[in-house]
């Protein structure tokens, strides 16, 4: 780890950083980001769903099924879709590593002259950068790493995390489905359900928006104001619309 | 732009790639990726909710408000959201530009030393990386340029990304959503207007699926049968769910 060899760098979250960045293996970074992206969507969506049937005078049975199928597909949406995405960003990876590859050996000047660009945005003169040019070139594998990084800004990534992910945001968006819809499978009339809908979901919202702020390094206060106002307002256009469409 | 400095980087896909990783301006390609994620999502929950919903014999009325209140409430849900994440980004970006700045004025040596540390990384020797460090120390701006990309792997970005991608990819997933709810209003008997649905539905996941594929430089027929084998799986949970739920 970076820190073993910098006794200059006293900075402890700047090496968490550093080592972060570095190692792209499954953190729990990875996990709440996921959680966060599962529950955004999972805690909105099926809520307001729930509450535009309930405004339409549908019986909680039919919004326990809306409700039910929604969370079900979306799931599936959000993770094999996101599990699809992770693994062609892999593939895509793995084509710009076998491309570098062959332009190193193939026309390394070519390479050696994108090194120079890169480093000459900086301001750095030819002769400052020779140096660093002609060491990456006597280590083949150290330059291609170095081009992956700066040149393309790729980051190698963990296949394992692809399917992690997907389980964990299908697992997310499920759990947080659900809590808008247990009113309604204890309460039979709708309209009295989606009260107690309302309640616990603006609730979890809150909460919900404030260990997100937290998380993320934003304002918590305001993180959890935004994210229930995102529910409200998806929820209001919901109800609204579905009274429209069948008053 | 790169090519003008270069006459030995002779590869026209490489520059623009160069290019479009320097230049975070708003691009074809942003805009692109904006209506995959609306689409694929759009096209898939929608579809899955409608059949999910007939098949447990609603009616094509309800299997449309249920369906146009879902699509509402996830235009608002991902543009917002993905608003309030990318505005979340950009205030990131501003904090760590900013101590990282402040780190520049007041601990020096100990950003010499991280610009030191990521080209060790490569193999780069002391006396080989040295007149790179120096030449970034003196020029503030390019050094914290080179920090916030190299050190912290952010780029700048544009704030007005933020509202585009979010109108961008709330109006493809509302694009997506009515495809497969169209049958529905104009075929009262909601199993028959499913079969119309799931037909239409699936050759739009096929098409849109290609075309994913085709921009993303994956396989255009691979995507296009993985797209519409999610969308299948996910109408084929919401209907058995359902069925379960409202037999």
């Amino acid at each position: 780890m970076a820190g073993e060899n910098s006794s200059v760098t006293a900075e402890p979250e700047k090496e968490r950083l550093l080592n972060q960045h570095k190692e792209k293996h499954f953190t729990a970074g990875d996990i709440v980001r996921d959680i966060i992206i599962g529950v955004s969507d999972g805690l909105t969506v099926p809520f307001a769903l729930a509450a535009g049937l309930s405004g339409a005078n549908a019986s909680s049975s039919i919004v326990i099924t809306a409700g039910i199928a929604e969370v079900a597909a979306g799931a599936i949406s959000m993770g094999l879709g996101g599990y699809l995405a992770a693994k062609s960003e892999a593939d895509h990876y793995a084509r710009e590593l076998k491309r570098e590859q062959e332009e190193i050996i193939s026309v390394p000047d070519t390479e050696a002259a994108e090194v120079a660009e890169i480093l000459a945005e900086y301001g750095v003169e030819p002769h400052e950068y020779a140096p660093v040019v002609n060491a990456l070139r006597k280590r083949p594998q150290a330059w291609l790493d170095f081009m992956m990084k700066f040149e393309l800004g790729l980051e190698k990534p963990d296949p394992r995390r692809a399917l992690q992910s997907a389980f964990n945001i299908a697992i997310a968006y499920i759990m947080g489905g659900l809590v808008p819809l247990l009113p309604y499978m204890f309460i039979p009339r709708a309209k009295d359900a989606m009260v107690a809908s309302v309640v616990i979901t603006i609730a979890a919202l809150l909460i919900f928006g404030y260990a997100k702020g937290y998380f993320t390094g934003n304002k918590p206060v305001k993180s959890a104001l935004q994210t229930a106002l995102i529910g409200a307002i998806a929820s209001a256009a919901a109800f609204g619309i579905a009274k429209v469409v069948h008053p």
